[in-house]
């Protein structure tokens, strides 16, 4: 037997930059051609944001190649999408110095981060999120992916973005709907991380919700202050950085066994109150902590509980399949109280029987809303 | 202006291991099981593998969820066949905790690698390569990808291997066509990096065609030693790496305009002798270096000049997206002599002129088989 040992280098470490402001999308342009001036620029949006004059204002009168997604939302988050804006790319002969610049939510930059990252095996990307979940979440962090028939994000990379840029005046056209949803991201970063956030959140929510450009400034700098953390901490997920997916177990079952009626926000809300109902079957909950997460969900006009008509059968059945999953079942992140992620033995996911996850489930669609 | 900087942490240095032998890939799975004990085991394989019976000699009796790419080849090797394999471990219920396992050549390997790439994020590859291409060039690396209509590896990753198992008995069942086109990459191997190693070629070429098992373990040894070093100086292609592609400017364009009609190596041995009249043009050639290589790819039967259907426009077009391409041309790896890449001012991949390229097209035309 003939041995070799083939080495992989190390990689050193690096950064990137996030700039929250308002109202400079129609100046960043030339801030991207200066910041990025070797690379030919791709732009990936969807017909919303164009409808919303984001894209016209980022542009300009400018001739860049674009591919707008058309329709919006989940439902286009799959491999053909991917496929597509690859073959876009491939048509304006561009090569591996291609910067993409997505614009727009989440499913923008989950798709753009994708296909940047396996085009020609990997180019960058600059994210301009446009709506409050991208802004609090997905546009930081680097996980990019589409979803397949059977679960979201079954195809996906772990690639940093090259730079994000939040222009909180983006949110200010965004359907109300959309708006509010996305703001249970904030909502979760609050808890998994920071009680003097989810204070600010119960003081501010009015201000909020009115849109007012300086508070959601404010909070964009919470979420990529506590997203960013977490993710330096543990950037592919091995550990620390599962505590992101509080909500998220029973949350991505629920948005995807709604085939998607339900916003990720809505369905990650359902989530929380889950997660919320698991720790107090265990003990490890407050009395009045669940009321008052409920209580800002309810003023967010979030559910917080399961809609009627999801079977509990085909909840379980996507749940085996969350890409956490060992050995069919995934573990769960709980909290110990607000700010604080419950961690045992060093793990940042805890053990949850199958059984109290069902009572659980049960629990949640008999519940008053 | 708010701003926020996220650290990306350093990643430490790692690496692989490659072992050679012959005639124990029937007991190849017990190793595999020891030293991967913790991984949920996923094999992907082709029709033609299934057909040599090397599936079966890996895996026995044992019951290990697999998909059989069908039909074998460059043809399979698209964004639908990974979607396929990557559906078919959804339904097995696996999670970031699996293994792939690649059994066959060039295009499973890539293939297969792509999808544990971008499966739930990325999940390990070990590397069982069955052709001549597979044991000399692909397996190791961690080049990944799949064709688009467009190009070839429009869609990849860079992701090592998590080992690498190569029987040269698997060898000994391989199509000859196939098993003396995969020798080209040996060839390639030799000049751009060992003069002994091309000697050992001329010298050992009627053994390596007998298929005698030392010789071709000793052939592997040498081309994994080669490659290994290249790709530890440069995992991610960013210079040096470049000098593997001797030969694949012209090459892939070639193997891409017929069609894939010729196999890779045949293609590459096209891309080889052109860059060898372009190094001739340039001045960079000793006179007998080409009738050398020549020698070599006439007794492996592959062919050395263009196939007269394929239309130097389509080829030149073809070029222009290639993967390496900086404004729509890409730059070529030339050889001061054997065993030595010519490099200029640091740089390992040189500007030549479209024209020459197309003077070169020209003359691969009509030049005397």
């Amino acid at each position: 037997m003939l041995e070799l040992e083939v080495t992989i280098p190390a990689v050193e470490s690096g950064s990137y930059k996030i700039k929250i402001s308002s109202g400079y999308l129609d100046s960043l342009w030339p801030q991207i051609q200066a910041d990025f001036n070797r690379s030919n620029k791709f732009v990936v949006t969807d017909e919303n944001v164009v409808s919303a004059g984001h894209l016209q204002k980022l542009l300009g009168q400018r001739d860049i190649p674009t591919f707008v997604i058309s329709p919006a939302g989940e439902t286009s988050k799959n491999i053909n999408t991917a496929a597509s804006i690859i073959e876009a790319m491939e048509k304006a002969y561009l090569g591996r110095d291609t910067l993409v610049v997505a614009l727009g939510g989440g499913t923008v930059g989950d798709i753009a981060g994708f296909a940047a990252a396996v085009f020609k095996r990997g180019v960058g990307v600059v994210q301009i999120p446009t709506t409050t979940v991208a802004q609090a979440d997905s546009a930081i962090g680097g996980k990019t992916g589409v979803d397949s028939k059977l679960s979201k994000n079954a195809f996906g990379a772990f690639r940093h973005p090259t730079a994000v840029y939040i222009d909180a005046a983006t949110l200010t056209t965004l359907d109300d709907r959309e708006f509010r949803a996305g703001l249970v991201e904030s909502v979760k970063h609050a808890l998994i991380a920071d009680e003097e956030y989810f204070v600010f959140l119960e003081n501010n929510l009015d201000a909020i919700l009115e849109r007012k450009l300086d508070v959601l400034e404010k909070t964009a700098y919470f979420n990529c202050k506590i997203k960013g953390g977490v993710v330096a901490a543990d950037p592919t997920e091995q550990n620390k950085r599962r505590m992101l997916n509080y909500g998220h177990t029973v949350g991505h079952s629920v948005e995807q066994a709604s085939g998607f009626a339900l916003l990720h926000g809505e369905a990650v809300a359902i989530g929380i109150i889950a997660a919320g109902l698991i720790e107090f079957e265990l003990g490890m909950a407050e009395s009045d902590r669940l009321e008052k997460i409920r209580k800002i969900f309810k003023k967010l006009g979030v559910p917080v509980t399961l809609p009627p008509n999801l079977a509990k059968d085909t909840l379980i059945n996507t749940i085996k399949r969350d890409k956490k999953a060992i050995n069919k079942w995934p573990r769960f992140i709980l909290i110990d109280k607000i700010g604080q992620v419950h961690c045992e033995d060093g793990q940042w996911a805890v053990e949850v029987e199958k059984e109290l996850v069902e009572k659980v489930l049960d629990k949640l669609c008999t519940e008053k809303k």
